[in-house]
């Protein structure tokens, strides 16, 4: 490991010899789950809690309503937290910033013992907001488990892990615990605007924000970034969907994986933030991922052609191999952290 | 306010202060959300983070499979925590457990401040764990607002406020944030069972437990605690259901609000845990709750009939008045606290 990581690796020794010395801290398959390695410190909150932002009402609330279609938000913030928050957009269950793939420490953990004040989205109609203003009909998908394993790139096919891939392939809970951190995500158009209408709502209740997103998560921010001035980064993690302003991007119609359409005010917007999309590895070995890296790199294109500031990472280019399609879950999970800060660093979105 | 409250209301007065000199900890109206009372100290957590429990897997998980039905846990553990943990069920939204009506300090960090580990849950098909093995429709349900009003105990009819409720009234961002901490919990017998069953094994996982349970949660909890002896006590907060052997309790047919019928040795199980059921102001002015509150009277002396430890708190005679349907979100929510830990203690529940 490099940089911050390599150079807490003493540390890191005795903290791991504390907390071996420690009591048991639950039961069962808790207790087995994945702990080192972990950041040194430990997660003192100045306060935590969670609320509901955007949504709408229908009927009449002086007689016969609903309140519905808002977001879920949970927040937790550290002492002497930095001025910046980390907002995490996920797209498949919370839980991916809550856990490393094994069950040690996840990457929100991570960044409150760097010192950010983290807030966990559920969009609305998602996770702990499907509370919606409009009927839906769910159905479960035999044959997603597998669809996971390709789509999240542990494998080429079902089954036949990538060499070195950063999951713990042996680890049967693991894979389990991996296969049910899923929840519907609801991916047509209309609610990536509706997300993202209540994503910007919750960031300017929020203050000043880097977005991190997941998957089709970045959409969603890249959109809310256009609607809020509170979003002052977005780092997203193999986003596969990008805005576009008319006559621009892919010529296809507007799709839940891109492209949306906005203005050329929308679009604009987004060249006065900085954005950084990171891309794992074995993306050459996939089917889909690469028109979606073609995609990223049109994107970039256009924003810099504009004078704006975004950047593709590839892992591999700074060393880092294996990485999944859910990067800061992978057991490399804290050397994907330093990337991001160095990259909150050079924006100078770090400040106490 | 009486007991552990009343004689730290110094050390409260000082630390408003400290808190008063804090810099701004978020923006907006998070900002603007009620901060005191709070409990004197601060969260310090040895490890946090969630997983599912229990579920199923349709399919072939070689071929073409979907790991479903699971329940999500999400977790706290503070440092040095004591050895029983707190599993608190909700029957509305997991923000219940989050925050006091206001904004302010919820019962979950009043309990990890008093040394507790706690395990939010959402049980299968619920909030972060919608991810069932079977097809539903949600519908929007145009009047639930007004349901809530009246079920919520705010008062006997919409828009009429009880006198001194436990509510900030006046504060439409909480009138808001309240009717907007919901969503579908699926209240059929099936799905009783069903989180009853996940509920258990997640328990398993957890290690020995007392249960906290609001409205339709404590039926779901009693039924999991015949399946876990992990289970070592339940304080359930306004429970309108009960399981009851055959030929005992209500004879009505089985229904998601009780009864839920059990085998004699299952219910006998019921007999060998502390079981405490809290009840807040106004029920006999709502229209259903006095039959709940009846049919808690009859659980209750069966228990107790066959050599249990079961007992019926009503808040009004510790003299606690105004309290609402959730009791430990309402402005006097660590008055209600109080009550749980003299529980604890009582019980033996609360050794480090």
């Amino acid at each position: 490991m490099k940089g911050e990581s390599g150079v807490k690796v003493r540390k890191l020794a005795v903290l791991a010899a504390v907390l071996a010395a420690l009591p048991v801290l639950g039961g069962g398959a808790l207790q087995a789950a994945g702990r080192g390695p972990v950041e040194p410190g430990r997660i003192v909150l100045e306060r935590q809690g969670a609320f509901a932002a955007g949504g709408t009402v229908l009927g009449d609330p002086a007689k016969s309503s609903l309140h519905c279609d808002h977001g879920y938000v949970e927040y937790q913030i550290p002492v002497k937290a930095r001025k910046t928050a980390l907002f995490m957009w996920h797209s498949s269950s919370a839980l991916v910033w809550q856990q490393r793939w094994d069950g040690g420490e996840g990457f929100r953990d991570i960044f409150l013992k760097r010192g950010f004040a983290t807030y966990l989205w559920d969009g609305p109609r998602v996770g702990r907001a499907n509370w919606g203003c409009e009927e839906y009909t769910y159905k479960p998908g035999i044959g997603r488990d597998q669809g996971n394993f390709t789509a999240w790139r542990f494998g080429k096919t079902f089954g036949e892990w990538f060499p070195g891939v950063q999951f713990p392939k042996d680890d049967k809970r693991a894979y389990e615990q991996a296969m049910r951190a899923r929840y519907e995500e609801f991916d047509i158009v209309k609610n990536v605007r509706l997300e993202a209408e209540a994503g910007a709502k919750a960031i300017d209740e929020v203050g000043p924000s880097v977005v991190l997103t997941n998957s089709a998560g970045g959409l969603r921010a890249l959109l809310a970034a256009t609607q809020s001035s509170n979003v002052k980064g977005i780092v997203a993690y193999e986003n596969p969907g990008f805005p576009f302003p008319e006559g621009a991007g892919p010529d296809r119609p507007e799709g839940p994986f891109g492209p949306i359409r906005v203005t050329e005010e929308e679009f604009n917007r987004l060249t006065k933030i900085p954005l950084q999309f990171v891309w794992g590895d074995n993306i050459a070995d996939s089917t889909t991922w690469p028109a979606s890296l073609k995609q990223c790199e049109q994107f970039v294109e256009l924003i810099n052609q504009r004078g704006g500031n975004a950047k593709i990472l590839k892992l591999t280019d700074v060393g880092l191999k294996g990485n999944t399609h859910i990067p800061f879950m992978d057991m490399n999970n804290r050397a994907v952290a330093d990337q991001l800060s160095a990259f909150l660093k050079q924006n100078g979105l770090d400040r106490r």
